[in-house]
């Protein structure tokens, strides 16, 4: 049996590409956008949906391949060496593409009587289309004696992260060309610096090139971050400019 | 944008027929089986899911219509007189049909080189087409601060039920020639009796008859069951037969 899903709301997101984007939802409070497309982007579809704290958003992973037909995919968490079945992890590439990211619902906006939705903590692709958007339900989505093996925790930040004082002083220029305005924190980094700090620590290199030095890059928050390894545990950011 | 879904699994379940499912999946552990369909029904596109404790099903609700155009329900937990959004609410009259259920794993199990996968807890209908298998993440599903103001806490057990003798007679006699196997417990029920009781007591009537009386009746585990509102919040099983 096949069925036809058609776009609810397309996300909108800093993560210009896959590169960098945390391998799950909820490890940095990344701030996005939910935009309602026609006809649900009225406030009657959404109505109560502020009583909630927590939303699923079902989503395609549209830059797949659409028809994947792999039985078996390395995940990037086990070092990309060892196969499992599609139907146990929550890798992209998967029969129907279909992926689902539990984020932080920050509000329910509605301007000109239109609605988007405020998020965070989302690992989505910019212009990831949405197919479902449903509350998060405590007493029945919270398991406490829930056990899965193959990751039981979090993936923990592996890199000591650095910023030279150039690539601050550009990264600052670029956010208020950007118009992000916001104050620093007690380790002088604003929210964005902050948040970069947390994604390239999280190590987003394939496991095989993990040992490797040199130089990599991200798109994410308008900008191209790089950074180069100082040593296989050390990063230190290098540089920024308009993405 | 559009995206075509085809069918990876189809559950088989007790339920033969809407009415008496539970309104969520984990309320009773009614036991159903996930028969994977080709070219998914091989070991390897499951291997590694025996170490995960529950599941995520990605579903089509296929008995509905399937162009939902409104966007708000009546969700029978708040009486059926309050709308909310559909996406507020994870009532089955949904864009694109999609629901998502979490069901305990029991047993990934292997019959002359096909696939099927053993679960408990689950909340669907016989037939229910299955788009997606995914792992449940403890570390990222379980938000232990989620607040859901709509539906704080699982909806409790609301009658009364007592099994009339003849009705459990009658019962035993249609489960002996279904050909269940199974011990009694401390209250004189086998477990598939046990859990009719569990799905009565949740009173699947619709809210605006639950001051009513009468008879009624659902079609599960291969019998139809009837009973007796004898008061508001008592309900007599009256007779059981074969389905």
């Amino acid at each position: 049996m096949e069925f036809t899903l058609s776009t609810v709301a397309l996300a909108r997101t800093p993560f210009r590409e896959k590169f960098g984007i945390p391998r799950q939802a909820g490890l940095v409070p990344v701030r996005g956008r939910i935009d309602m497309l026609p006809p649900w982007d009225q406030p009657e579809a959404l109505n109560g949906l502020e009583q909630v704290s927590h939303i699923w958003l079902d989503f395609i992973f549209h830059q797949n391949p659409s028809k994947p037909e792999q039985l078996s995919v390395r995940p990037p968490r086990l070092g990309g060496n060892r196969r499992l079945g599609v139907f146990a992890t929550r890798a992209s590439f998967r029969p129907n593409r279909l992926g689902t990211s539990l984020v932080k619902l920050e509000a329910v906006c509605v301007e000109a009587g239109n609605v988007h939705l405020e998020v965070s903590g989302i690992d989505l692709l910019d212009g990831t289309p949405i197919v479902d958007i449903k509350p998060y339900l405590p007493y029945a989505d919270r398991i406490d004696d829930a056990v899965n093996a193959i990751a039981p925790a979090a993936p923990a930040p592996t890199l000591a992260v650095d910023w030279q004082a150039q690539a601050l002083l550009a990264c600052r220029a670029c956010l208020r060309e950007l118009g992000y305005v916001g104050g620093l924190s007690g380790d002088g980094l604003c929210e964005i610096e902050q948040q970069v700090t947390q994604l390239v620590a999280l190590d987003p290199r394939p496991a095989y090139k993990q040992s490797a030095c040199g130089t990599y890059a991200m798109s994410v928050f308008g900008l191209n971050v790089r950074w180069v390894m100082q040593t296989p545990t050390q990063a230190s950011i290098s540089d920024a400019s308009l993405a």
